[in-house]
Formats: structure tokens, C-alpha cells, sequence
């Protein structure tokens, strides 16, 4: 867990301020949920891996009899901190229902917590932003969800990002039609998934070492011949896959990719299919994403079709659908310019300058619409202006006891600190 | 803990950002912590009774011979979730204290969590907004902070506020010149403190009961028949305590009052003296403050100086005063409204509308600024009408299988609604 300074804070919300700009004019809401959920929700299966590394909160006002008495650690805690924010999406769409339009757009951006070993560019506390468009069954949510995003990372100059597409019933779809038997699906995608980490070799060489059908990791070795990656459309989509795809599958993909292509009136690159992408949580059930960018190997984010899991906290199941942005990767990429805002400026005043007027001046400068820092004048000022320029302070002026806003005498601390 | 529905949300995000800007403009800056701090600092006795109201994470991998081992809860943990911005505030000057300004003045706006018992305007998740100037002995650091203050409080219209001030060493001086004795101190302080709940003839009471030095609790009501809030001025403070008081401490409270005054141009009843104002807190060591408004019997915030608590974790003392606003109370009395944006448009579309239609009209809208939201068009229309304009859509069409930006009808929603 780390510590925002000032600078890298104001960097930070500059960009989230950004991309929820964008999500909120495509008409998303935001909304804002509890960092801890009722353990019995948080590890009801549904976050996968990501349950284990959940932080829980110790019930409050434990006896050492209670302690003596515990079985297992969860039984310590009946709360966590959120490990992702769909789960409690779909906790909240389950309790609010009735007060939320029939086809939900909620913008959630907000931290998660993850115990994972500590390593570059993987933090404990880490912002999450997510877009999910709940009540909406058809192909239309996704088109939203994928423009929206792709606007955002416009937004954030990320115009070469790109998104990897599939559908899990074309997953599925196509495993049996290599012949891989109904057992095999969910192991072999778990190897196929790491395609990414350990190449097309390793993934065969893994299948075969495991036992999977032969003639069917034979049949995906062919496959793999095949361009993994194409431009998006119906001819392409069928080109990369075996025969017979899941049609409604298909059908969906091809809207998808023609209302993204449509909207944003731009060529096809922009979504890639790839029908070798997994994703790993199990709960996907239609069109999966993955958020890529040329300049960095790993996924910048990513999402998809839950359909059932609201079911799980609703009892009905409600369609659902979204895309998370990694977004302590994207901050890791993107540097966006500080607003036209108004002028900064730093009075550096002497010791005896009086503290009523000082203040006065303070308040007129404030008035007149900019941010003002009082300083002690310091007996070599040239570190304390290049400082200030750093932070983005505009200009600066000595201060006296004699100084009032008439005699106040600014200058560019932009001049200053490149002199 | 609540979640926050969108109308919500938005509104409690206009609220805080128009008190950032207040504070940016007053020359704060804006920092982050964690949620969770090391137990041992978090309990390092800083906090007072809040931490006994904390959270604490369960310490992960833990087995059940730990658990059977383990004598107190904090042994099963080594984080806890912040119950204030204070404690986490002092850690993190500690930590980078070379890397800010020789005086920082730092934003804080964060959620803390405390245990409490579930009742009316109390929960366990809630917002503080913090600021806090560091490194700055004098009343300079109080008048700023207070100034920014008043001015966030302006901007939330709530311009009848005032701050009730004293200081810590006025507190003990004037009950050496009552005539407690130096043990009495801080039990009489904690009966005093109960003054807003069971009124002077209370506090004389429990004094009495108690057993304390009878001649001082004469001397003590003998000062209550004086005003017990007055306006803010050297003659004003000198009334309304016994003789001698602190002379540095007077002299602090007259200099930052008269550069309160001028700074807001406003005549002294902003600042009020109250010599009996305590503050819960041990660890203050001069001006102390708390925020009142006439349309609410609580406190909307309060702070002080507290020069010693940085060293607790520097090893170095470094002067500090801040001011916490309650926003969970603000947020109650106040609402801001929706800032002059761009157009909001629903588009009510035909089921039969083509998706790649629909999101290029949805597209070429939001190219023009608006902000957009597609509804599937119902047979009754009303009801859809009325909740997008209560939610701030401001007009809508009719889309059809046939209907292109430049055939779009826009109608006004607020007339409809009205209609």
C-alpha cells in the first residue's frame, strides 16, 4: 500500500477525473459502495482466485474464550474488504434494484484490496474503474461499454490501444469441435489462457503432457497455424475458428464489432478477435475483452457477459456486463497537462510582515480568482521558486511590511525558474 | 455502512469538490494514504477512545495453532483500517518529510472507519475532509486554516457558520487560578467537556460529587455567570477568564482573530471565544476550534494544534494544527446545484433500430457535448420521461429505423416533466 504526495495525487485524479468524464457523457452513473462486504457474500465463489487473497476484518469485541473456540480464520470475521468491485456491484443491484432504471450504467471507481506479494506494478491497494451495464441481454451493452472505453482512452491519449475480443460459447464451441471432451473444457482453457506467458509450444506441450485427447490438441496445433489475430467481422471471426460456431455467438460479435466500428467511424483494428482469449474468472458466460496496448505487453484491463451472478445475491438472474480498467497500469502510461486553470502564486514575506495583512493580501489575491501559498522568504529564494515552478505555482512577489495589493509587484516564476 | 446511489453520489461529489477548491485556492495540497495503517502505530495511543472503535484486518495465512495460541485480538493482526486523518497524517510526514515544503499544508479527503453503534447520523464508514498545516509554530497556521475554513463554508452557503476557539493552555491556567490542584486537571477537563450535554448546573454537580477542590468549583461557577461566548477581541477573552491568563496563548488567539477578521472583511462574530471549550482529544497543546451553525445543535467539524504528536513518529517534534470538517453532517444541511453542463439527451429508441445506427447518432450527439443515455422506448413513456429529467436529462428524442442527427426532433425534458 503506498502514499500518494501531492504532485503524483493530482496526477492521479487528473486522469480518473477524465476517464469519468468520459464514461459519465456516455451515459454512465456513478455510484459508491462500502470497501467491506459481508463475508458470506465476498467469498460466496464468485471472485475466484482473488477470495484467497482477501483481506477480512476481525469481528470486534472477541473474548480469548471465542479465539480458543475458532475453527478458521473466517470464522474470526464477518466482514472483508472488497477484493474487486463486480461482486459488490452485483450485491448493490440485488439491494437497490427497485430504485435503479431497468437497464442499469454504473461507473464505479474506487480501490480494492488484494493481498499479493509484493512486486513491481502490483500494489495492495490499488483504483479500479469499472463500467457494467446491468438489465440489457443483447450485443447493444457491449457496443456501449466498448465505445465508452475506447473514447476514454482517447481521452487519455491511448488512441493505439486496442481490444482483444471472443465470445466463451465460441470457447467452448470451438474445444468441442476439436474434439476435446466436456470434461476436458475447463482444464484445457486454463492452459490455453496461458497462452500469453508460455507460447503456443508451451500450451500444446502442456496439453499433451497432461493427456488431453490427442486428436484434439492436434486439431488446436492446426488451429494455431491460423492468424491469431485478426481484423474484427463475420469472414475473419469464421476464418479463425472451426466450422459451425456458436451462432448466436457469431451473430453477436458481428453487431458488436459493426455499431463499435460505426460509432466511433473508424476502421476495424480497434477491436482484434482473438479466439484464444480466455479470461480467467469463471463466471463469464457471452463476449469477453481484454484491453491491449503496443507499448506494454500486459492487459490494461478487461471484462465481460456475467449473466448469472446477479442471480446469485437476486435470486433472478439479470444480464450484466463490463469492463474494468487496470488503472494503476494506465497511470503507470499517461501523463495528462495541468487545466487551464487559473494563476498560482506564492508570496514570499518577510519575518515581521504583519500577519492581518498578510492574510488581507492573501484574500484579495484569492478573490481575484487565483491559488495563493504564503512562504517565508528563505535567504537564497532560487530553490524555494524552482520548487514552486515544479508544483506548478505561476508566479510569485516579495512581501513587506509595506506591501499591499497595489504595490504588489508579481513575477513569472516560469521565467525565474528556466533563467 | 451505505451505499450511495447515483443522485447521491453526485451530490455528495459536488459538495466535496467545491471544498477542494476552496482549499487548493487557499495554497493545501492534496495527499493519500492507505486505508490501513501498522497496528502499531495505529495504537500507538494517539487516538484516544477512537481506537477503541477500530478496525482490525485478520492477519492473513493464519492457522489454527496460531488462533489457539493468540491472547488478544491485535495478536491475530497486524493492520488496521484508520479511524481518523490524524494518525495517518503524522505517519506520513514521517515517512516524506524531505520530500515537502518546509511548511506542508496538506488536503486530506478520505473515508475512516469506526465501530460505532448503529443510531442516526452515525455510521461506521464515513467522509472527514482534513487540512492541516505542518512545520509552522505561530498563529500564521491557525488563521490560514481558519480562513480557508470560513471560505468553504461560504461556498456551501453556509455563510451564518462560526468557530468557537480557545486554547489548551488558557483551559489549564484557568483552573490553576480557580484552584484546582495540577491532578484535578484532566477529570475536571473531561466534566467540562460535557457542558453542550448537561449544562452548567450539571457540570457543577458532577464537579461537586466527585469531590473536587469545593473552593475551585465556587470560583468556577462564579465564572460561568459570566457570558460564556462573546466576540472575538484581547478585552472580549480577558472577560471572560479569571486573571493572568497565558500571555502567549492570548496573544496567539488576539493576533489570529484580527487576521481572521481582516482577511474575510467580515466584522469578528465568526470567531467566537469560549473559555470553556475543551476538545476530546489529548493530544492538543494550544488554539483548539469547533464548528458551529445556528440551524444545528452539533458540532459541523473542530481541530487544534497539536505540536507533539508528529514526534511521536519522527523522533523530531514538529508544530502542527489542523481542521476537520464532518462532512457526514454538511452533507446534510447543504445542497449545491447541479453546475451549468452540457445538454443531457435520452434517446428513446425502437426496438427495432439498428445498433450501429443507434450508437452513431449516440456518437455524433456526444461529439457535440452532450451527454447520452439510450432507453429502450416504453408504451408509456411518462413515467421514463419524468425519471430522466428528475435524474438531469434535460431533452429527448424519438429514434426510428429511419432517423439520422439531422432528422432528430429534440424536446425539452423540463417542459415536459412540467406539462
Amino acid at each position: 500500500m503506498r502514499d500518494f504526495l501531492p504532485a503524483e495525487k493530482a496526477r492521479r485524479e487528473r486522469i480518473l477525473a477524465a476517464i469519468r468524464d468520459v464514461y459519465r457523457t456516455h451515459g454512465f452513473d456513478e455510484i459508491e459502495t462500502p470497501v467491506a462486504e459481508d463475508s458470506d457474500r465476498l467469498f460466496a465463489g464468485l471472485g475466484g482466485d482473488n477470495e484467497k487473497l482477501a483481506y477480512s476484518l476481525l469481528k470486534r469485541g472477541l473474548t480469548r474464550d471465542d479465539l480458543q473456540a475458532a475453527q478458521e480464520p473466517l470464522d474470526l470475521s464477518d466482514l472483508g474488504l472488497r477484493f474487486d468491485l463486480t461482486v459488490p456491484l452485483a450485491r448493490f443491484y440485488a439491494t437497490h434494484r427497485a430504485e435503479l432504471p431497468t437497464v442499469f450504467r454504473s461507473i464505479q471507481i474506487a480501490p480494492v484490496w488484494r493481498a499479493e506479494r509484493p512486486q513491481k506494478g502490483r500494489y495492495r491497494q490499488f483504483v479500479q474503474c469499472d463500467i457494467d451495464v446491468l438489465g440489457e441481454p443483447g450485443p447493444r451493452a457491449e457496443a456501449e461499454l466498448l465505445v465508452a472505453t475506447l473514447d476514454a482512452l482517447d481521452a487519455l491519449g491511448l488512441e493505439d490501444g486496442f481490444i482483444r475480443v471472443n465470445d466463451r460459447r465460441l470457447l467452448t464451441g470451438m474445444l468441442a469441435t476439436l474434439g476435446f471432451a466436456a470434461h476436458e473444457y475447463d482444464g484445457a482453457l486454463i492452459t490455453i489462457d496461458k497462452l500469453d506467458k508460455i507460447a503456443q509450444d508451451g500450451v500444446l506441450a502442456e496439453l499433451r503432457k497432461r493427456g488431453y485427447t490427442a486428436a484434439a490438441v492436434d486439431a488446436l496445433e492446426a488451429l494455431f497455424r491460423r492468424p491469431t489475430v485478426l481484423p474484427f467481422g463475420e469472414a475473419a471471426i469464421r476464418r479463425a475458428l472451426p466450422e459451425n460456431p456458436d451462432a448466436d455467438a457469431l451473430a453477436g460479435l458481428v453487431a458488436i464489432g459493426e455499431a463499435v466500428a460505426a460509432a466511433r467511424a473508424s476502421d476495424t483494428e480497434v477491436l482484434r478477435f482473438d479466439p484464444f482469449l480466455v479470461r480467467g474468472m469463471g463466471y463469464y458466460t457471452g463476449p469477453i475483452f481484454e484491453l491491449a496496448h503496443p507499448s506494454v505487453e500486459y492487459s490494461l484491463g478487461g471484462g465481460g457477459r456475467y449473466d448469472g451472478m446477479i442471480g446469485r445475491f437476486l435470486g433472478t438472474d439479470v444480464p450484466a456486463t463490463g469492463f474494468s480498467l487496470g488503472f494503476e497500469r494506465l497511470v503507470e502510461l499517461v501523463d495528462l497537462p495541468v487545466g487551464e486553470g487559473s494563476e498560482a502564486i506564492a508570496l514570499l514575506h518577510d519575518a515581521d510582515v504583519d500577519l492581518a495583512q498578510l492574510l488581507t493580501l492573501k484574500a484579495e489575491l484569492i478573490a481575484t480568482g487565483a491559488r495563493v501559498r504564503l512562504v517565508a522568504r528563505p535567504k537564497n529564494v532560487k530553490p524555494t521558486l524552482d520548487a514552486l515552478a515544479a508544483e506548478g505555482f505561476t508566479s510569485f512577489a516579495f512581501v513587506d511590511a509595506s506591501t499591499t495589493l497595489a504595490s504588489l509587484s508579481l513575477r513569472s516564476l516560469t521565467e525565474s525558474a528556466s533563467s
